[in-house]
């Protein structure tokens, strides 16, 4: 049977789509999604994304608490979304509260009507593509992008995942098309084509250059993390 | 001065912009800003783009009345935005009162922030460019897109803009880099391009493949339609 892939490019537009039968991919490459594929891959018991800062301030003793916005731990937390954060020795065995200026949105978004929820990076890239052509479900790749706008590197990964997906009798709405001729233009040499985004830019003055080359690493982590009831925890 | 160019994939995103100093050219190639191009060009008087069918349909006599839904001419209108229905020999002189499933709904989006608002597509791309140049504003590249989803033909042409503008000191988001990539890919054989699209797959079922090469000509009209109060005129 024909399933449909479709690119939501941000968040703002996941309303017009009907998720009720999807498997929602959500992808916050620079780097709250990189962060949350290596935490769970470390063994991480479960990551709770929030929407605010203050609900994750307020979230009890016990839990790591971790709040990123524009690009910098806020002040008083544990700490962001830097995938360095996010090893075995910092969070194995931990639950980790986490809000973000863009993924954790993104995910909350589409947890209100969709059939399953994942979490998608380059680190999990293979995963993830094996784990869809298996569960023969409708896919909608969720892009967080950049305060509702759209941006290159969460496009790049759609497109990475629709290249794999696409011979396997799935019909693609035109920006799985776009996506994934982005990708193939990227792919040789991901970190320089990035390196075009206005994001990215914005991540280097940021002091953050490693965890945006941490990011782009493919196919390092094997787990998918799924969302049961509000807590990201590792697939199966 | 450095200067903006930013690609509004779709209207729904519109009102994350500030258009307050920028000119945005709202872009409906298939097929509303094209035949607006072409009626502009053969001495229309005016187009008055409307929201709503019903609006349309209570115009006042003398008014050519134009209605599309959904790829089609709405019953007991003269015509819908086809544009072998915008030659000299039928609206020279005429006022057109237009409403389309897409592109009328970008104008008017538009219009109510924008410091002007002009109608691009690929028959009056050079005017388009050469406009913008000169006139040393931000630009804002509106794409009317289907139904508030991303399509690739309005993403092209506004990659085309892009292209031609770059060089002149714009610093540009991340959508523009996208769309200008994909034009690069598209640009010797747009009509082979499109037709990966979804969207031109439900046009040809519609029987229109003649107006979709039509609306691919480039640099075929000189003219620039404007929007002055509720109407579009020519430029100048």
């Amino acid at each position: 049977m024909q399933k449909n892939i479709q690119v939501c490019l941000t968040p703002a537009l996941i309303s017009l789509y009907d998720l009720s039968n999807s498997i929602v991919v959500v992808i916050d490459i620079f780097r709250a999604t990189s962060s949350i594929c290596y935490g769970i891959e470390n063994g991480a018991e479960a990551i709770i994304p929030v929407a605010t800062v203050d609900e994750c301030r307020n979230y009890g003793r016990g839990c790591l608490l971790a709040a990123e916005r524009d690009g910098k731990v806020v002040e008083g937390f544990d700490f962001g979304n830097s995938p360095f954060s996010y090893t075995a020795e910092k969070v194995a065995g931990k639950t980790i509260v986490l809000t973000t200026t863009n993924g954790t949105h993104a995910i909350n978004e589409s947890k209100k009507t969709a059939y399953q929820v994942i979490i998608g990076s380059f680190l999990n890239l293979d995963a993830v593509c094996d784990y869809l052509k298996a569960a023969q479900k409708d896919v909608v790749l969720l892009c967080a992008g950049w305060k509702n706008k759209f941006n290159l590197e969460d496009t790049l990964f759609a497109g990475a995942v629709v290249h794999q997906l696409k011979g396997e009798d799935y019909f693609l709405d035109d920006s799985s098309t776009a996506a994934e001729d982005l990708y193939l233009l990227a792919k040789d040499d991901l970190k320089a084509y990035t390196g075009k985004t206005s994001h990215s830019e914005r991540l280097k003055n940021l002091g953050i250059e490693k965890d945006i080359e941490f990011c782009l690493n493919v196919n390092t982590t094997q787990s998918i993390p799924v969302l049961k009831g509000d807590k990201l925890v590792r697939l199966g």
